[in-house]
């Protein structure tokens, strides 16, 4: 009997998941690889980094999510190299060949080259830097509880973010919570009002992606809540504890969050020609690439050329190139002819905090509690693994009642030892 | 009006956490000193270990303890020095002074000059150590995983216990569970029989602290698990991958686990005259130092003399100070006279695993389901937050009725970037 073809993916975010998945019980023999031995479900980051969510509730060891099939494995590996032509992957871990690839990296931060961002700044595109960032902040209002240094303490409560997309105003949304429901309740000394959330945009709206009201919207909500939105202002620097606007101002902050700015995480040992300003992978409208049809690109990775307008970095994308990838594949083996992908937009989500949320479905706009509570349904429901769906609803049901972040922990290891 | 008494409490484990909340709404002043934002629930960090429960579950805000008391304070800081004369006590943050002060830092693990037993043991006495020991656990399975050398397969697949006491023994059981449940699902390459089990104990016989059936049925469990229970087994030398014992032997093994062994956590800069052989300190039978009775030392680090055999290290020991010492205080405040600290022992429970514990109540023994049963409901009941409790107690009947371990993620950081 003739082996099945063999398919290797690479990156288990949502596009490689759901393409490993859409593949299971076929006649191909898949491996799927990542450096972690688990998914993240990047769109709940934020509430990581903000105590809502504990980390394992918004990661899904991989193994148990390919399970069900026996023609799935998955290798926790670091990719070193690729061979297109000898089709062949070297690891940290061992050397594999393939008949059929997936490239499914996803994107990562882009720092546009302003001095000391990629240093400096908090990031929020790993599960490990969401744990980062929930230390931090939650260190740095134990230190500010301390100090009567009143200059200091500014530096420690001021908390900036850079860019108005989704993350930057999600993140702000729900550090105004954290701050209201919980933390005047830890340090009776601090005001609430004494915590300054900057939440710099350059452009002049926020969240591009919308129609403008929405973003105008959006604006408002965050203006109420306390959030000082700062429009048309542009980072230019970036200090170990301030940051500079394109005006002069220097401004101290303890806490520079990056939400802006993604390219493809395209490791430079992948050989991919042309790679385009922003790292992403030129395909065909098949996500094929035109020297090796062999080879497809998907999700963030992936610089689709027909649909430039209309593909935006969100994870219903990845999943829906996931599962075309799949058939495309199965055809592929049949020796029939690929269909190029095209991509069906449900619509748009976005959460503010405060019970609001902004929204687009079939060309209606949506603001305030409706599309708040989709969002988090909508969240819940994609959440690949039954468990976690029910121990997030769990704790929102503790965070929105009860009006408390109860995993207000900082892990990371102490820096002294006891004495 | 006169300021309220100044308490300090150094360590927020479970006898200065008890001693802290039973001085709530007192007239004192209390400021709780912990190196951590969180306390943890020791008893139950074996099962971070062996990916059981998520380390969050475990381990609750100290200041969401505190919260409800606006006498109680808290303090993340380290302990530099504490002068007993001066009564100041200096820590990495700031300089405070008491009236009275309890120490509670609890124990750590001690290691008998055992060459290479500090470093290359894993340990289990703070979440830290939990989740690095489950990172390595399944980093190990990963890796046999890929391999074909059979010498190296077996020597990732041998996992070491040193300790027949309760660590020891939970540890064991535990991993057994997650071995026969979740791994072989995992890794249909791995043989379950291949991972090789070993619990040496120096004695002639496990849980010296129970009577001696009560050992010979738990080391016939645990055998029946398949652990191979070394009695009389001494270690003697600790390797990056090897461990000997005093028969001369060497073993291949990539996890040596030290559960034996426990000292006081005291510090060299805490200047307490006379520490005993394991670094406790000797106390009055009122938990006071014989120099300086405005001083109480509670839980591990305390050598109570009159109750040397009585007392064995376990929480409701702490417990007990914690809510003794309270009292004392209010007392030493009043100048009225403080009455020995007697301990009532309620009983002892211990979990083999594979549905089965041992107890020793009001000096009926126990063994089988019903003190496994009782162990799990005790754990629950004493953890001191609702919330973990509900968590805890759901996390529980996925292990138990579906046979999972949910929480197995390899969460430190990767060693080496994506390319």
């Amino acid at each position: 009997m003739k082996p099945y073809p063999r398919v290797a993916i690479v990156g288990a975010g949502f596009g490689g998941l759901q393409a490993a998945q859409s593949l299971a019980r076929q006649k191909v023999e898949v491996t799927l690889i990542d450096r972690h031995n688990y998914h993240t479900f990047i769109p709940l980051l934020y509430q990581v980094a903000t105590a809502q969510l504990a980390p394992e509730q918004v990661a899904v060891p991989i193994r148990t999510l390919l399970r069900k099939a026996d023609n799935l494995k998955f290798l926790q590996a670091t990719v070193k190299q690729i061979d297109f032509v000898a089709k062949e992957i070297k690891t940290d871990k061992n050397t594999l060949t393939y008949d059929h690839l997936v490239l499914a990296t996803g994107s990562q931060s882009q720092f546009f080259n302003v001095p000391g961002a990629a240093q400096y700044t908090f990031k929020l595109k790993t599960l490990n830097q969401a744990i980062t960032l929930r230390n931090h902040l939650l260190s740095c209002f134990e230190q500010a509880n301390l100090t009567s240094d009143y200059a200091l303490r500014e530096q420690l409560l001021t908390i900036s973010i850079v860019g108005g997309g989704a993350t930057g105003v999600e993140l702000a949304g729900s550090l105004v919570e954290l701050i209201t429901n919980s933390l005047h309740r830890d340090f009776p000394q601090l005001k609430p009002q004494e915590v300054k959330l900057l939440l710099m945009q350059s452009g002049d709206r926020l969240f591009r992606e919308f129609p403008p009201s929405l973003g105008d919207y959006t604006a408002k909500k965050l203006r109420r809540l306390g959030v000082k939105v700062m429009l048309g202002s542009k980072v230019t620097g970036v200090g170990a504890d301030s940051f500079k606007l394109d005006d002069g101002t220097e401004i101290a902050s303890a806490t520079v969050i990056w939400a802006v700015g993604v390219e493809g995480a395209m490791p430079k040992c992948f050989p991919c020609p042309k790679p385009r300003i922003n790292r992403q992978v030129n395909v065909l409208p098949t996500l094929q690439l035109a020297d090796h049809p062999e080879v497809f690109v998907i999700g963030d990775l992936a610089h689709v050329p027909t649909q430039e307008k209309s593909l935006a970095g969100v994870a219903p994308e990845a999943l829906q190139q996931g599962v075309y990838v799949a058939k495309a594949i199965r055809k592929q083996v049949q020796g029939k002819r690929i269909k190029p992908f095209s991509y069906f937009n449900k619509g748009r989500l976005a959460i503010i905090g405060g019970y609001s949320g902004i929204g687009q479905i079939a060309g209606i706009k949506l603001q305030g509690f409706v599309p708040w509570f989709f969002w988090l349904a909508v969240h819940v429901v994609y959440f690949p693994d039954w468990r976690n769906r029910l121990m997030i609803f769990l704790t929102w049901l503790h965070n929105y009642l009860i009006g408390d972040r109860p995993v207000r922990l900082i892990l990371s290891s102490p820096k002294s030892p006891s004495c």
